[in-house]
């Protein structure tokens, strides 16, 4: 256990090292963490990456603030892709909203279909307004097509839900989207600003996340405990448009 | 498209042929699911198969009760293992009682840490009176735990999460656990029980229940447009206790 924790520090700072990115936790690791939410979010977006931090949370002080426009209970219920009528979306309760949301190191933007509302212009405006005073952004699935509408993601580069690719990218023009990566770090801003593919490509990012800032053996341990097979290699994206499809059934 | 409709139909009825396996649904399609939890569940063991239900809701009709012992909010939280007291879970709201579930073609029973809980004797009763009138059971990760605990596993093959398996294993003493499988299908008797090991593996385990009892097609479109890549060989576990353990970070 001693061996495997001083390796992960040892690779954690090679990597960070390898990659000439200044820490922006400056040697801290990260605690409070904001995850944004709206009506028809997607709700692997939401606890995939959560997950790993119920896990992380028993190994340091991790707190999330839940961030919604208002605290009624959001649903994940699309407004327009149900015409069957099935019951099978939840709700989660917000903890803060985007007014009272606390000081954060991270800030996690979610996917989902409801990101392509009209009526999302208060999140938006938090996003843009929230996004200099983190240390960290991070987009999963569709939020970061909600990120690039509120502007920040302009002049960076990034990746988005393969499926939605099209419709994404036009929200934005100014970002460069790289369509066959499992996940995207843009370190060449503060704060840096890591985007995933869709859905469960956020679990891959938030363990990297985890082997990058924590140690890789937290990391480890925490796909362990979820007997999750990582991508590790952000490049390497087997939902790739102009790469392979997915034909494994 | 209707090619591979056809295959997928095709594959799924030569799975069950060559299975000898009698289809619990009588050709028609699983529409009424229940998913059992209890205080301090694991988040993804509930939203990994309920992801997959919500877009198998968007191409058929399917309704997932939300079961506890009350209609009072769940929290994920464990109880004991909070030393750093982080904030880092949420609350589930059941839609049911397991005095008020309705009829269900499927009955989930997913796991977490609050499974081994002395206070669990109403959700284990709902569990041992519920199975005989379904026409499948799931038990996703420690659940096969808790379903051991009401006795409907006894003379059964199953598996469960691996890092809790010396613990879990003691709930089912006439259960033949397997300890080397993604998940197992026992098919025999009624209804036939599935297990999926720990967390993630649910995942794989409801992606192969749509291939079979719904169709090749929907369980690729699912897969794609969560960008998650199926293990599809249940022989085949990552994580075994007496296999491979996972070296890759």
């Amino acid at each position: 256990m001693g061996f495997l924790q001083s390796l992960g520090t040892y690779v954690s700072l090679l990597s960070l090292c390898s990659s000439g990115v200044a820490d922006p936790f400056n040697g801290t690791k990260p605690q409070s963490y904001g995850m944004l939410f709206f009506p028809a979010f997607d709700s692997i977006d939401v606890f995939g990456p959560l997950e790993i931090l119920q896990f992380l949370g028993y190994m340091h002080k991790i707190d999330v603030a839940f961030i919604a426009e208002t605290l009624d209970p959001v649903s994940s219920l699309p407004l327009t892709e149900n015409k069957f009528n099935s019951h099978t979306h939840t709700s989660l309760t917000p903890t803060h909203t985007i007014h009272t949301a606390p000081e954060l190191d991270v800030l996690i933007v979610v996917g989902g279909p409801g990101m392509r509302s009209n009526s999302l212009n208060a999140t938006i405006q938090f996003i843009k307004e929230k996004t200099p005073k983190v240390k960290q952004l991070i987009t999963v699935c569709t939020g970061s097509g909600l990120a690039a509408r509120s502007g920040v993601l302009d002049g960076k580069k990034a990746t988005t839900h393969k499926t939605s690719w099209p419709g994404i990218i036009k929200f934005g023009p100014n970002t460069t989207w790289l369509p066959d990566k499992r996940w995207v770090e843009d370190d060449s801003g503060s704060p840096p600003i890591w985007s995933s593919s869709g859905v469960s490509s956020g679990m891959d990012l938030m363990l990297h996340f985890v082997e990058t800032y924590y140690t890789l053996e937290n990391a480890t341990w925490i796909g362990k405990m979820m007997e999750y097979v990582r991508h590790t290699d952000p490049n390497d994206d087997p939902f790739a448009i102009n790469g392979t499809t997915l034909l494994r059934v």
